[in-house]
């Protein structure tokens, strides 16, 4: 017994509780010192001193024998396998995990969801989505009577770091320097800015919210390797600022999952929301709406959640997914847009655009028109419009012969509820 | 059995759980109609159909009665007596309460904990603080292994919503009138503008975050009726914002727990907050920093709030308060603070002030001089001090012949973590 234990008012006389730890990288050595610091504390309020009774590495450990000597396994070895096999033979055994797994939860969550209910164990996975904020126990626990119409989520804080940079004017290469030289990006930075993990995100939080199994695959995402630092420039003038954003919403009956580039107005809730941080808005009629926010990353930050969780199986809090739901998924979903053209300085322009526009249902909200020698630059927001119908118009815009580049649209959301 | 309940999938044949309703005012009403709402939902993840099996109003209803026919007591009556006797009769009975009630709580909470840890039942009560936002939960559950350093918050929706109109340009009576036209404050609005409504939240936040008894006469609190819109415009100048804050924190191997007017530059997660909207930042080493927010008032949201408790004791979740740890309260602390001197405007009166500044410990940083006529207003910003030396230090200033009015001080957060 360590001089710490000892010196905690008898919580060193506290039963344990031991926990089979997978995976030792950055979370997995970061959570088991937040751990061992926190456990005197953990048996003072709850009555069992939790303890690491085992590590699995690539190099050391057997998993039947940390199972067979463990009350709870945390899973922290990210990728599919073998941390699905893990997991699922843990609970098929009856017993309860935790998991920070995104990749996992979001291309397996309901062959686990389904195990868990079967064999009535808890899975747990907070660290999954959006770092240290709380968003998965919110959902889960205090909204869980609460319908929600609609997420919005920074789930990604090495694009919002990049964003960020952008905004205070560097381009997005040397966005993405610096973001690697901090350690915020990785050498191949394609997961972050591509969308696809924080598609993995929103894909969770969407089974969360809505009830509806959700893949990564079902969900459409574009990143933000092609945005300009002038359609940033403009959307200054505009008011409005560019974020990555993770959309999980009603609609038609349905359920429209997605991530892309958006604006949003000032007194959006997230358009504050800078650097390396998540953030996350859930709109709901009784509640109108809450944000949440906090550090996106960190090993420390991530092990924090990953502890949370396991207190919250120690004290018997969760309980097993609820069966799911199937609201269709929709493709085609209504969005207000900015619309970037770079075209020939010359009379009637504007008037064969929004002829085009008006001819497609698409109807302007605001424009802006600047020469800049003997092209000009046409920036529209629009009114809310399908997207379809929209990428219909645009075709037909490629036609005129005044267009000098590929037309840019970006996503804009508009604040609804406040 | 109703229509709605019929089309339920069979959570209509579901067993009920039966849930006790003290109080039928605003948020009794609203909890009603919300729960019947909800209840097909519940049942279908939960198991058990909430139903209200009984209402005590004044003037109906029999409290022993409805106890007796009740699986849970939900306590929105407000106010000390009689809704201290019939929470600690249930829980002494052995039954599960919710409660929304925070001058109970901010007055009698350790009798009411003892008596619920005693018996072994769950007291929740979510909607007594920051209204549908959920720090409640996030302080108990999500965070229960993290030790918390500081509360920042914005826990009352009156006064945000008055500094948001006398940051654009109103005074504070004029705000106040709005406030009290649109509903957001009430004819006597006293227990808001004061801060002690605010006290109350915080007191309740602390003993939540640090373990530690907090009364509410424990709590320092200053109000918002003595702000002048001048201050707000010279803050303006400096980069501040001006907010009713509340803090809990540790300092100097104590709590300190106050409220008061306080200056936030503008990269601070409150200092967006605007209107009735509530937020409080919750700051720890391992997880840097929380921020939650959303609407700080309105039956439904309230309402809203009591049913995320209801679903919590139906599901087992949460467990009984743990017993109390004793901080020492810690009465004086260092601050920042905004100085704002009216002084006639002769020669030597700039390095009078300073000097007397100097002799107190008193570091400035910023100083704005601006002549108004035969008199000139000094505005400064100080490095943290003791606020007992600044005491000391303005009763010194006022011997001098040159002040022309009361020295006002109003304190400044500065950002620590991001």
């Amino acid at each position: 017994m360590s001089a710490s234990e000892q010196a905690s008012d008898g919580a060193g006389d506290a039963p344990l509780f031991r926990v089979g730890l997978l995976g030792h990288g950055t979370v997995g050595a970061a959570f088991a010192v937040l751990l061992e610091e926190r456990a005197d504390e953990i048996a003072r309020f709850n009555g069992q001193r939790p303890v690491i009774s085992g590590i699995l590495t690539r190099s050391r450990g057997n998993f039947e024998e940390i199972m067979a000597g463990a009350d709870l396994l945390v899973e922290l070895i990210g990728g599919i396998e073998p941390a699905r096999e893990y997991l699922l033979t843990a609970m098929r055994a009856g017993m309860d995990v935790v998991s920070a797994n995104k990749q996992l939860l979001s291309q397996h969550g309901e062959e686990l969801f389904e195990t868990a209910r079967e064999h009535g164990v808890r899975l747990r996975f907070e660290a999954a989505v959006a770092g240290v904020v709380p968003v998965v126990r919110v959902l889960e626990e205090s909204l869980s009577a609460t319908p929600i119409e609609r997420i919005h989520g920074i789930v990604n804080g090495t694009t919002n770091f990049i964003l960020t940079e952008m905004a205070a004017g560097s381009s997005y290469a040397e966005a993405l320097t610096e973001a690697q030289r901090i350690g915020y990006a990785e050498a191949d930075p394609s997961d972050d800015v591509s969308g696809r993990d924080a598609a993995a995100k929103m894909a969770i939080l969407a089974r969360l919210a809505f009830g509806t199994p959700v893949h990564l695959n079902d969900v459409h995402y574009e990143g933000i390797e092609h945005l300009h630092t002038d359609d940033m420039e403009f959307a200054r003038e505009l008011g409005l600022g560019l974020k990555l954003i993770g959309t999980a919403e009603r609609r038609h009956g349905g359920l429209s999952v997605r991530v892309h580039p958006a604006f949003l107005y000032a007194g959006h809730p997230l358009a504050g929301v800078s650097g390396p941080f998540n953030a996350v808005t859930l709109e709901s009629e009784p509640i109108t709406e809450i944000t949440l926010s906090g550090p996106g990353a960190g090993g420390r930050q991530t092990a924090s959640a990953v502890l949370g969780d396991v207190v919250s199986v120690m004290t018997g809090g969760a309980r097993p997914p609820a069966p799911p739901l199937a609201l269709p998924l929709i493709e085609d979903v209504e969005s207000a847009f900015y619309l970037h053209l770079d075209v020939a300085d010359e009379p009637g322009v504007l008037a064969s655009v929004t002829k085009v526009l008006g001819e497609h249902g698409v109807s302007i909200k605001s424009v802006v028109q600047r020469g800049m020698g003997e092209h000009a630059r046409l920036v529209m927001i629009t009114h809310p419009v399908l997207e379809s119908r929209l990428g219909e118009a645009i075709e037909r815009l490629g036609d005129f012969e005044f267009l000098r580049s590929t037309p840019r649209t970006i996503r804009v959301i508009e604040e609804e509820f406040v």
